[in-house]
């Protein structure tokens, strides 16, 4: 049956961990490292175990850590954290925490990094990024994921994801979306060069469960760099839908990235309704904001589709 | 692998549906029936089927049924609907959708009803319900789902649920939290009566998942009976605990509706903290908002549990 | 020029505050009075004084009160606080904090009442409203504001408003906008029956400002009643436009309530698009959400429009 | 009395809009001009006239411009627009609307300008920025209002700002709040060392009002570099408070831009608070979200303020 419980939207923010230097620098991205000046989280810890049975069933407190007590361990555990990266503190928190509470079997960690970035500032009459003074950012966000489970004396990893969010990218033009089935349903013309405005959650695995953490930083996969590739993917590619956008994009991070095993897409339509479509003497358009409903999908390309993909690629340059 | 496509927010409005009536009453509820002259509905339809991986891999848009057809699809349907229930409509919605489609293997809908409730009218020198004014609610609101998969000539109920989400109850005395574990973690102090402010929602199953439809008007469980059952039990039980708060909330309903299966709990707790612990000459109190972080709990009831708790009962009434 | 600073989204919940008994009833309400078990606020203090330049322009905070401070000087005297209404302690609070600190000049408070309506309880083999349990209302919300200015020896109340905010009413026929400017600009079709949704807003002055504390609690006019004067004609009035409904609206409040000087309106149009126009057999319609640009009308209705309309009314009868 | 209407909500992207070029370099910011291929805005229109008032009290429309035709002139005119700025757009279709309609005697239109930035793209081995794709920035944006009236044959300008709304900008150390009043209702320490973390809205008015539109490019002032500012002083200033801070960062835009008349602030105050104070060996601490209520200012600064702040700085240096 479904029994656990837990502290959401568990808030800390940590000033000067160590930072994050020497990723793998991938022809996509200018991104070299995060200073970690400010590491904001926002932690979500669930846990499971079948001790927890009578505090349900009888209102027997006397197994339950109070979930305040959770929040105090992991704002506690990230003042300890020597680490870098959201991965490698959730592994670090939730391992410590299956140590402490032995009537506890599985935890389930979530982390979003909340994003803050150096500011402008004038120095010396250059303009540099002040080591002081941040913007919070509430645009895309990386998230980690992380759930342990105990087996008899060892901890295991169940499953460890990471992933940006909430990324909101336009492309003027060069997308279209023709050929679609057309029936007594069917309303939406077809469009041979729309505005294509998309939301992605992008998320992915690692061969190596470990390489998640950062502590090999060569190894570690950075967001800001699966966020650089999507927008690079999405600049090169003629897009036939957001169906094949994604696939593609999923094929670029596994061939950056030759030590992860998958990539997870959520996407969502929000592509704009022409209400102008032709003004004299100028190439714009107008465009406004269409009804609520979105088209979305969700797939997940793996290491196979690679190669199908490079196979299809070497043929196409052939010709 | 993941790889499905839909549509979301889906808004539909239909007016003067068939009502509701002839639902079972039950101690705890004044509810009888629905009038559905307002039914609205934001629909969610997410597909699946090995048929699109072609759309993905290659761009290849041919057996794509576009997301813009599938918002048609549905509201159309809801005007032919001549059921009274939300479960009904998806059941027949989704049923069409794979009779109509024979690419796609598998349909889930989510749909969230929108309630408007019957406003105040002075009429024939009386205060009554308006038929035709009504009071759109942003309170909690009834969400059901279903996941409907071909098998060969079939099409079988994979999962169904009902649900009631969202609900926001205080109960300002009577409840303690203590008992629990004290170790280096722990700043909460033990509180023997506190007021406490929970979020909940609630959902149930059927044992046959038919009933769930509302053809049989006497076996349909409404939202806005559980909605009270909850209320009712908050208000009778002194709370040593939420765990064991929505453990007897479940019990009940598994009690008044032999006809369901279990009943699953996600719950929240906002407690106030309290600023003024007494005041000269008064019963009352004040009590501010807490900060962000939430605990949560996560349970399923079901008839199993009913048993053991009506024979601790029994015992307990013999003492 | 512009200088005030204060706190904003100071909760504070008082449990058994005295309830508000005695009110007028109306013919459109069946509202008697609140018990006020749970008082819910969020207020917002800003104050005023020229004594704050030097805080602005040196940094110098010696006669600056700590915004900590307010929220502390609020929750402790909504302990004390001994009325019955939103008025009423905002201008408790509002007076003791000009006595309380001589620097500041002039102090502007608003108070939204947080809504918690009695949930169903079963007891003695009946189904009555609960004193313990309370459902959080996410609904129509009512606020006050509150300008008070010291002049001298004395505090002078510049300005004071109640209000309830956030109704959302549908009315499903007997709405239509017609006869409007048709010109090149123009593609909204006339309608002579829509299902006409509107968001309100109404606040109220009362001639004698006083009357608003609930000291006298006949002449206190609730929300509750507003709001039922709001629905109330609406169900009566075939519309021809939200502009002649609101002013038909406050005409009736002004006439219920004639100790009161003016009424205020924010209204929005936020009328759903017709998706279905005819179900064979059917009366009803299907309708989905309109895109998101909303129609808005902002009016005020004072007693001279109360004369000129009751004169047109007779006239209208006399024929 | 108040009496207007209008459309809020009005989306409308225009792709290619001529370029900002030619804005005045000022040290702290890196800000040249704006490439305006995606121009986005969300438009809010009021309109007033005494012509009005029957379709207020008689449901008379004829007079009635609809709302809907409303947001098509305004969709209409961004495809005609030629400028190169929010402020002149605005200025562009709100003259219009009043040439249009003469039965509106004022109009009052707000722009808030959606913001695309480029993202990074890899093309001839280099990384860019890509003409083609572009993230939507949720963070900060550039807020424009004007306040045009009839006066017989002319149009006023009766008002006009621009503003940046919604800036997060925390800085980690270096900010003190001391010296503010003890007295029974203070509770908050005074603190020598806080991370401060401050939401602003700046505004500004220039002295010539056509400034404002960005027909002559070297003395448009851009919220970029309003911002640019902003964090600038911040970084530099040793804050002794909120207060002062916004005073600092008023005075140097004025003197950045003399064409400006005054600067208005709207701060808050969203600063951490602190969890763990020391982590042995380390440099940083542990910070938590903070209650719900925030602190706030609201305060102008002008030229006269400019005057009186360089003096005191020049006397501070002379010592």
């Amino acid at each position: 049956r479904i029994m656990a419980y837990g502290k959401g939207d568990v808030f800390a923010y940590r000033t000067h961990l160590a930072p994050l230097k020497g990723v793998k620098e991938i022809p996509e991205s200018t991104f070299t490292g995060r200073s970690n000046i400010i590491f904001g989280a926002n932690i979500r810890v669930e846990v499971g175990g079948s001790a927890f049975l009578s505090s349900f069933t009888e209102g027997d407190n006397r197994l339950v850590v109070a979930t305040d007590s959770m929040k105090n361990f992991i704002q506690q555990h990230l003042a300890s954290y020597s680490g870098t990266t959201m991965e490698g503190f959730l592994d670090y928190v939730g391992k410590a925490f299956l140590l402490k509470y032995s009537q506890i079997d599985s935890v389930k960690l979530t982390g979003e990094h909340l994003s803050f970035q150096e500011a402008n500032m004038f120095e010396d009459e250059e303009i540099k990024k002040s080591p002081l003074v941040f913007n919070h950012s509430r645009n895309e966000k990386a998230v980690s994921s992380l759930h342990l489970i105990r087996h008899g004396q060892d901890i295991n990893v169940e499953s460890r994801e990471s992933s940006i969010c909430d990324l909101q990218l336009i492309k003027v033009s060069g997308n279209s979306f023709v050929g679609f089935i057309r029936d007594e349903y069917t309303t939406l013309p077809e469009d041979g060069n729309r505005p294509l405005f998309i939301f992605l959650n992008i998320g992915w695995n690692y061969e190596n469960s470990k390489d998640a953490l950062g502590e090999t930083p060569s190894l570690y996969v950075a967001s800001e760099q699966v966020h650089d590739i999507a927008s690079s993917v999405f600049h090169e590619l003629e897009t036939p839908s957001i169906q094949n956008l994604i696939y593609q994009i999923g094929c670029r991070i596994l061939e950056r990235f030759p030590q992860l095993q998958s990539v997870n897409f959520q996407s969502q339509n929000h592509t704009w309704e022409t209400v102008v479509e032709e003004i004299p003497g100028e190439k714009g358009k107008v465009y406004t904001e269409p009804k609520p409903p979105f088209g979305f999908q969700l797939f997940s390309v793996t290491k196979e589709d690679l190669k199908t993909n490079s196979s299809k690629e070497k043929k196409a340059n052939l010709k």
